[in-house]
């Protein structure tokens, strides 16, 4: 991650600006824990071209975070912290500050403003775009993770095979339990909607018995990272009609997999996947995918209005969809790698509709 | 509620408001669950003296919601819901609208303020003002919960007697998983902390093993409210002196509630609990206790540097402590109501310190 700090040193000097602070506070921003390593109740980091990184640490959390903190000198935040660093843009004639406008309240902004006589910058975009691209830690994090994501499924799988796991919300908490038995969290809460809830993209898990498509959404934190899969299997005997649709979505992620390469544009890749679902387009009715890492939604973002292009060192997930309302619905999401311009597939759904 | 809506709309005609948007997104906003009884992923209230409240809220959680929303009409969120809006604020000569500035990031007022040709205004003190003071429903939600609450610790407390329960972990999980069997979650991550450990106000529960003092402070979330109480036991044959030292702790808190009156100045309650600590105040390095509702720290905000008053229908913890480092710690918390001028405990910390 040193590598990272350095590079965005090199986006400070080239905004111009000779001091960023990235807080940790009521909203906890993914770029503290990206930089250090740690995500404290309350504490500050200053990033500088001119100057060491360092973190302010509230007492509360000093002691416990202190020897796993990646960034150096690790001080304690005291009443006089804001003051001496406001002395410190004085001495070094600093005019501009950069702060992550979408992890900060216009309350923390406005307070921030009532001490320093400086012009706050956003920095938000340059922070995700520096995320977007994975090193190589953090791709080995993901290999690990998309494995342990696989084998929770596996034992998911039989558990329902086997016929102990009959109703969605005990799929759910089955899911949660064994990812808690390995000492992990979710990376949201876990999604079970078959038959006509399956059509509901966000459905609330209830007691309903399984039965007809039942889709499976749910995802791991591994060491701060999150991956995010969705399974879809067919409780019952699926009609010959029933088997093409599950066929189309699967073979709509194969065609937008295989369009993407480094420097194809996303919106491309988006348009070749919803041509491919032909008539049946009008019942996607959500994004292609998306980046994940220290969030479930990163950059990339594969929307048909997305400006960006596809970059070696991101991961993100496809999940082609089709909803019909009041019926039935089916997604099929994998995690994917691009690396020296070649797609991984991180995790593999079956090509062939499992029957229960 | 209907109420609490009707006195805040009196509040926005006194701002000179005639318009307020409530919006659940990235920070949750209580103030949106509040007045809605909902907390969607996505959603938008309006909130107006000159018409009916409303809310819309985005496709994903829409059909979920639907019945449980307090306010109607509750309408879908479109592409054009916005610019409706802003229709809206031309037609009725809007020039002012109010927002929480507490809930909303930097970049989330850009992007209003990109689209809508007005000011916006801080409404945060004057939602934060209008849930400290508790309706009887919320009243009757307390009274449950600290039952709940109550039980849950006699629960532990036997299984630490019987010396099912040896760790710090062992305890956290016990109490955790008690909290899930009755349906409900904990309003955050329960502290267990024993012997030095004790010392360190937010320490990291781990596991080792129970001795001496042990503080252990949780809650649990009931119809989305808070209760947070702390309990100190001694695990061993503790001294005169260790004892006395609970009782000291034991009896500020008497002594903070005693002098509880509606009218009664909260730094006044605060200073007269530091007095009764005497030579020991330096070792209190928190504050005296909390409002608690839909978030565990709420108003009234029992400090020093407080400039409010008691008032009838407020709920907080009363939680003195002392903490002598790399030797032990003790804390005391119970949850107070203040009700037609009478304090009444809805927690009981005993009065004698439990020995194991």
């Amino acid at each position: 991650m040193n590598n990272k700090i350095k590079e965005f040193q090199k986006k400070l000097v080239k905004l111009k600006l000779p001091l960023a602070l990235i807080f940790s506070t009521k909203l906890k921003d993914p770029a503290f824990f990206y930089f250090s390593n740690i995500s404290p109740e309350y504490a500050l980091m200053l990033m500088s071209s001119k100057f060491f990184p360092r973190i302010y640490c509230s007492s509360l959390d000093f002691e416990e975070l202190k020897a796993s903190s990646r960034i150096k000198p690790f001080l304690q935040f005291k009443k006089n912290t804001l003051e001496q660093i406001k002395k410190l843009t004085k001495t070094h004639k600093i005019k501009k500050i950069g702060v992550n406008f979408s992890y900060l309240t216009v309350k923390e902004l406005k307070n921030l403003k009532k001490l320093f006589k400086c012009k706050f910058v956003d920095i938000s975009d340059e922070l995700l775009n520096l995320r977007a691209i994975k090193t190589n830690d953090e791709i080995n994090i993901y290999k690990k993770a998309c494995r342990l994501t696989e084998q929770i499924w596996s034992k998911a799988l039989a558990q329902i095979q086997r016929k102990k796991l009959n109703t969605e919300v005990q799929v759910k908490e089955f899911i949660e339990q064994q990812i808690k038995l390995i000492n992990h969290a979710p990376s949201f809460p876990t999604i079970v909607a078959s038959g006509k809830n399956a059509a509901i993209p966000h459905h609330v898990t209830n007691n309903d018995k399984l039965n007809g498509f039942c889709i499976i959404d749910f995802g791991i934190r591994y060491k701060g990272y999150c991956t995010d899969v969705t399974r879809t299997i067919f409780i019952g005997k699926p009609t010959n009609k029933e088997e093409k649709f599950y066929n189309l979505v699967y073979e709509t992620k194969e065609c937008a997999a295989n369009k993407i390469s480094s420097g194809e544009k996303i919106l491309n890749v988006v348009k070749t996947a919803r041509k491919h679902l032909g008539k049946y387009d009008k019942y996607f009715t959500h994004g292609l995918g998306h980046g994940i890492g220290l969030e479930i939604h990163e950059l990339p973002n594969l929307k048909e209005t997305s400006k960006e292009k596809f970059e070696n060192g991101m991961i993100f997930t496809i999940e082609p969809g089709i909803y019909f309302k009041l019926k039935f619905g089916i997604r099929i999401e994998d995690d994917y790698l691009l690396e020296r311009n070649k797609l991984i597939r991180l995790t593999k759904a079956p090509k062939k509709l499992v029957v229960v």
